[in-house]
């Protein structure tokens, strides 16, 4: 009935969408598997992509020729780029989303991929002969074959959903949960563990009063997040905020004796930097106030999503509350938070290309690899897609490094350290972090994304011509100088140092006081010279005049790093009898095969000295 | 948590939109609870509203002031007239239509209501004190109290999924089934039964070969549904059409043995005259082919509908036999056909208004009822909200008569004759169908939902603009005349019987074979008139002119009948006293409490001298 696939993807959401269409453009003969095709590339919870350290991935999966930028970008309701007071490797571009269009969206993009078949079914299990995959079993009955399989199961598997003391079955509300797969894993010798996850309630807008929050704008001029021509936004929606206060709080405490979380009924650990509202006044119980975000659903919609307000009290309780926080007097919900727990397989069970070490050719993406987020989800989709089709058809394995992209971190520390509780990306898990910056993804990875087959030949252009006219620049900066005479009136109006000689404008240019618009106030020729170059490669040069030093930093020790990670570990070593290792490391090093010395050394348990017996060893 | 609703509607599909928007607009807090708020109004079957009958009623729910009309012209991506070959009883506009886009439309029209609330949740039962309804509860454990309940579950009570020998729960496939209303409306007394539908399969429109199929484009000039101003297409998608064949036949008799329904695992009676294709080549052993079309399911999808082969069968078979299909060679399922079992409630047990007997101010609509289709349950749905805001607000309940629209004949069929098997409407139920036209649903109708508060006042000076013309134009054909001289030489042209003395345009209309357009050519002067008229009002006076007989001769039955309809039964009437009424008809009109004498008349098994005894009993 169905031909035999190279690739088979379980599951539509970011991961599972990703995947399929990376092993699909690559040249993969790929089936999709969805529970439900009107359900594809639904966002679970807060209808949003990017954000601090997430934007950055979303970027890279953009530059590597993933669909998650354009798909944001066509889909957008308002863009900010957070934290541009601070440095760029702290820039994040953020947007809300149509939660519509985004599904809508993601279904076009599926449906216009040549090779990529579509199955509504629902995966109960995969097929495996001698430790390897050969496809799916489906709760239809049906046998599909495939020589890689991906399972993105996201919160479905054994999903269970809790409301105060409710409690039932799915995979998000209103959906089923899948059943089955856990199981026959874990027969097939992989660990298993529990997670659980949250979401608030839903609010219809027009029950709310706007006049007591504050508006929050989209950025006046809104960027994106895809390197290709994707429009920008022309109008935009507003987010509003409020708080919620004591009357809140105490009102949300008397449902804590009703609570899942506190009663114990939820085993799974949750999202720690997203806690429900019930876990930031249980932590913090000197804070008299926090934060909470109204965002709208989308273009047209009343529906608005309560960022902040993630709850699994009874929905009595999440009623009275919400109606006490400024502007909610009136609130009507459209449904109520609640708490989810799936099944998870920790990921130090997972090879760097997401392929477990068990099962050949099984690879996992997204949160059911404990992680949380869209963005996390999706580039280990994109990671597990690639790798999936480079796997079948011989080729190499695609592993990013920590110092060449935040999805590199992310599965470097998914495989080595493992995670207890939802993982989430944050910009001081890297430490590379200015080189990270979401301004160069497509330098950092337009190139391999083009290697792969991925990204196009456009693409490639485009940022070859941005990386080289901003060297052109810098250099031109560098060389292009400015005396005293001319400089010093400027300068001083804005109380920066005289010149005392001739100076280039790449030596201003580094004074922290000194902003891109201040340089072409200082002649007409650096004016003129500067407005002939686009403003991706302005800001490109600026970034790299002004943290010189701190890249070049990075750079070194980048390269101090690799030397570890080129060195290679023999996979025949015999830990046991590697004596003069303490006894923890060798059972962590048994444990989690580290193919090089750097993964190793990031095991958590493995000393430097550890390190350094190891490398004389494989100096042998 | 929540206030008194006055109207509760549980279920958002086509009944319960239509519902949950006339009780509120009419002015009725209003709750409508669904169990997904990403899938209001999800079209179940066929991406298409109208057709023969079913486009009548979606004319006739327009002119009430319901929102199906407006909705299927601003998401269709194709319109035909069907029948226009045949009398205007005939006529019935049918259009494809875009099936995101139809529940995203429909859910944007919700969230524009004023009173209307929604709520994401699974009713599990009804609040019942002293034999009336007070509320809902759901499966999250909440109590909302409502002055009346409209009941929309369609396929979802108890709801059981069929393909081949396998067997789920499930409301809709990759959705979950509802469960505890129909034991507890059991245990209230209800009498309840098992109906079973089904669908086709969806197929990827990349597959297929379109070469070897007939295009089927839409209408030149696409017309629509709504009386309103909705716009008409500018560009529509094609449908194709292809045939099975005795190969493809063989092939579906293979999986006889593993057939649900042949089988006799499932128990309920499908829908007669939507037939799954092993049913027809079954029981239509001598038919060597049956057609098959081939819908687009939007406008940028590649999804196809494959009308016309509907089928339970073990999906293996599905796809070998659906492979045989010219145009089929290489198809791509997307999904199987399957079964579903759902239960129903006899609608005897139906008030004309749609109340039950048992249980006061709780209403049933649409698949609940034993009905099929789109267009039959929502307006089931539209009356039910009308009269559960009616009776709620002690105003006078809605009733349109068996001559008035398509919509009484429906509900008066359905209470007083029950169906057994899920109900199609057909032009054949109705005795008045030429009165009952497509368009003229505005006149007959829109007085009405302007009087219940749902048509707007301009759909009231439209209707009334456009009656007034056509009453004009035909009073001046009549008046305007025609001289031998100048009438002679075209109608001897187009072989029409020449005039001997000057004749009303009026009598040369009537002729059959005279068009519209012939009379334009018989002079300037009536050429000018005419144009000066609206397409619309022209269609109006030719059919009145053209069909005059018919109309007045149903018209005087419709007097008829309605003298009876007037005669009220009083509802303390003991049937068991008529001694002179046969014991059949005693049971059931005991059983069936016909509130007019019309109504007992059409119940089956009460013959024409039981209305007799009836009558004059009644006229004591």
């Amino acid at each position: 009935m169905f031909p035999e696939y190279d690739v088979i993807v379980v599951g539509a959401g970011h991961a599972g969408c990703e995947a399929a269409s990376a092993a699909a453009t690559m040249g993969s003969s790929t089936l999709l598997i969805t529970m439900n095709m009107q359900t594809i590339a639904q966002m679970s919870c807060n209808p949003a992509m990017g954000g601090v350290a997430k934007g950055q991935i979303v970027r890279e999966i953009d530059a590597l020729g993933g669909h998650s930028g354009i798909i944001s970008d066509k889909t957008m309701i308002q863009f900010r780029m957070l934290n541009r007071s601070k440095g760029p490797a702290m820039w994040s571009p953020r947007c809300q989303s149509d939660r519509m269009l985004f599904a809508q969206e993601w279904r076009d993009t599926l449906e216009s991929i040549p090779n990529l078949d579509i199955w509504q079914d629902m995966a109960t299990g995969v097929l495996v002969e001698d430790k390897r995959v050969i496809g799916v079993k489906t709760s239809m009955g049906v046998e599909i074959k495939g020589k890689a399989v991906v399972l993105t199961n996201g919160t479905f598997l054994n999903g269970k959903i809790h409301i105060g003391e409710k409690t039932f079955g799915g995979g998000r509300t209103g959906e089923k949960a899948a059943y089955g797969i856990t199981e026959q894993l874990i027969e097939l010798g992989f660990e298993s563990g529990r997670m659980k996850t949250g979401t608030p309630p839903r609010v219809d807008g027009r029950s709310l009063d706007w006049n007591e929050m504050e508006e929050q704008k989209g950025d006046e001029n809104p960027e994106k997040f895809s390197y290709t021509d994707t429009p920008r936004l022309t109008k935009q929606r507003s987010c509003y905020v409020t708080y919620t206060n004591e009357q809140v709080h105490q009102t949300l405490r008397k449902g804590f004796d009703r609570s899942p979380m506190f009663s114990g009924r939820i085993k799974g650990l949750g999202p720690r930097y997203c806690p429900s509202v019930e876990d930031k006044i249980n932590r913090f119980a000197d804070k008299d106030r926090h934060q909470i975000f109204v965002e709208p659903e989308g273009w047209n919609t009343v529906e608005m999503y309560i960022n902040g307000f993630s709850t699994s009290l009874p929905e009595d309780i999440q009623y009275e509350a919400l109606r006490l926080i400024p502007g909610f007097k009136n609130a009507k919900m459209f449904r109520p938070g609640y708490a989810i727990e799936y099944d998870f397989f920790p990921p130090t069970q997972l090879k760097l290309t997401l392929e477990t070490h068990l099962i050949e050719n099984l690879f996992f993406a997204g949160q059911i690899n404990g992680t949380t987020g869209y963005e996390e989800a999706a580039c280990q989709g994109l990671v597990a897609g690639i790798n999936a089709h480079n796997k079948v058809k011989e080729k190499e394995a695609f592993i990013l490094k920590r110092n060449e992209a935040y999805i590199g971190v992310l599965i470097d520390d998914l495989v080595n350290k493992g995670t207890e509780e939802p993982y989430r990306m944050f910009t001081s898990r890297a430490e590379f972090r200015t080189l990270l910056r979401q301004d160069n993804a497509d330098i950092r990875l337009t190139q391999k994304g083009y290697d792969l087959g991925l990204a196009s030949q456009g693409r490639l252009d485009r940022m070859i011509q941005k990386r080289e006219e901003s060297e052109k620049l810098v250099k031109a900066l560098k060389e292009m100088k400015i005396s005293p005479d001319q400089a010093n009136g400027f300068l001083e109006s804005i109380e920066s140092a005289g010149l005392r000689e001739k100076s280039s404008y790449y030596s201003i240019l580094k004074r922290p006081e000194i902003e891109l618009g201040d340089i072409k106030n200082l002649s007409d020729e650096i004016k003129t010279y500067m407005d002939s170059y686009d403003e991706e490669v302005l800001e490109q040069a600026v970034i790299h005049v002004k943290y010189e030093s701190y890249i070049e930093k990075e750079l070194l020790m980048a390269e101090k790093m690799a030397k570890l990670e080129n060195l290679n570990i023999v996979s025949t070593i015999d830990y046991d009898k590697l004596t003069s290792i303490s006894i923890e490391a060798r059972q962590k090093l048994k444990k989690m095969k580290p193919q090089t010395l750097g993964q190793a050394s990031r095991i958590s348990g493995v000393s430097p000295a550890d390190i350094s017996v190891l490398m004389v060893h494989l100096g042998r």
